[in-house]
């Protein structure tokens, strides 16, 4: 960030009266610009005890199966924003969303939140990000193709969880050794 | 917004090619500026069934008690922002954080987070951003003197849950409407 959005100023980094971090300062108009973490929404989507996944048209990861999930956008709740996410990515509508993985990913300023949900009446497609979409039971899943780490431990708690029948709640960091492996 | 953050040129609002929303995209260099919904972590925190809660010194809603919550920072997890908040506002030590409420409140597009935790021996005191810190039974609490509603509703679910010693996690949506209450 070099130029002020209000004014079009030069910004400095410094920390402002009363704070105690460093964020950008307009040098003209002091408008400080504050920075914060994104929040991507996703689904675990699931028929039948299978769950949908999305093969992934766009970098970053492309060719690689993922959740549909994506950056949770203003005006909407974290819910609207992961069935807005599963019909862009897989054209399945779904119910019944659940809360089920957080997943906090600091190095990239990132949170993670996937619902669990039903999909309505089985119904899916492949939206525009995806080259094609699939329902996956625990032995089908791509395990060597999975595009990010969430998904992978996403899905390994889903089929740990599914026998039992209870789906507790978990927040969890990826940090960024875990993410290369 | 009206300056693009990179080259200090003019922004506009447009809907970029494959998108399916406005974003401010720059006229000369033609970066676009997303804006995303903001995270406020927050702790409830806990010593012997009493919460801790914090006098505002500072507006919005200055003298009401609030919970110690505030923005999450890039860099940090959401266990350490709520952690953090909850020392600079009460500085109170806590541990054992387990995610309890998530609140989206679409129109001012935020997301809140609140853990439950232990205070560490018990021991707080008064940040910069607060007047006075308390702990409080259910009966004690200020309930006309709240700062928000997203306090009000988890301190309920609080004391409604604590007597069995289960506190399920739970998701709900703020409106406008319920704000204004």
């Amino acid at each position: 960030m070099k130029f002020c959005t209000r004014c079009g100023n030069a910004v400095s980094l410094k920390i402002p009266a009363g704070d105690d971090r460093e964020r950008f300062v307009c040098d003209s108009c002091e408008l400080i610009h504050y920075s914060n973490p994104r929040v991507i929404v996703g689904c675990v989507p699931v028929y039948q005890g299978r769950v949908l996944l999305c093969l992934r048209a766009i970098e970053p990861r492309k060719n690689y199966w993922t959740l549909p999930a994506g950056f949770m956008e203003n005006g909407e709740t974290t819910v609207q924003g992961a069935a807005r996410e599963t019909w862009e990515e897989a054209r399945a509508r779904v119910s019944n969303l659940d809360l089920y993985r957080v997943f906090d990913v600091p190095h990239i300023s990132q949170v993670y939140m996937f619902y669990r949900c039903d999909i309505d009446d089985g119904e899916f497609g492949v939206g525009p990000e995806s080259l094609e979409s699939e329902l996956y039971t625990e032995a089908e899943i791509p395990w060597e193709r999975i595009a990010f780490p969430v998904v992978t431990e996403t899905l390994k708690a889903y089929f740990a969880d599914a026998p039992r029948g209870e789906f507790p709640v978990d927040v969890s960091a990826i940090d960024l050794g875990s993410l290369r492996r």
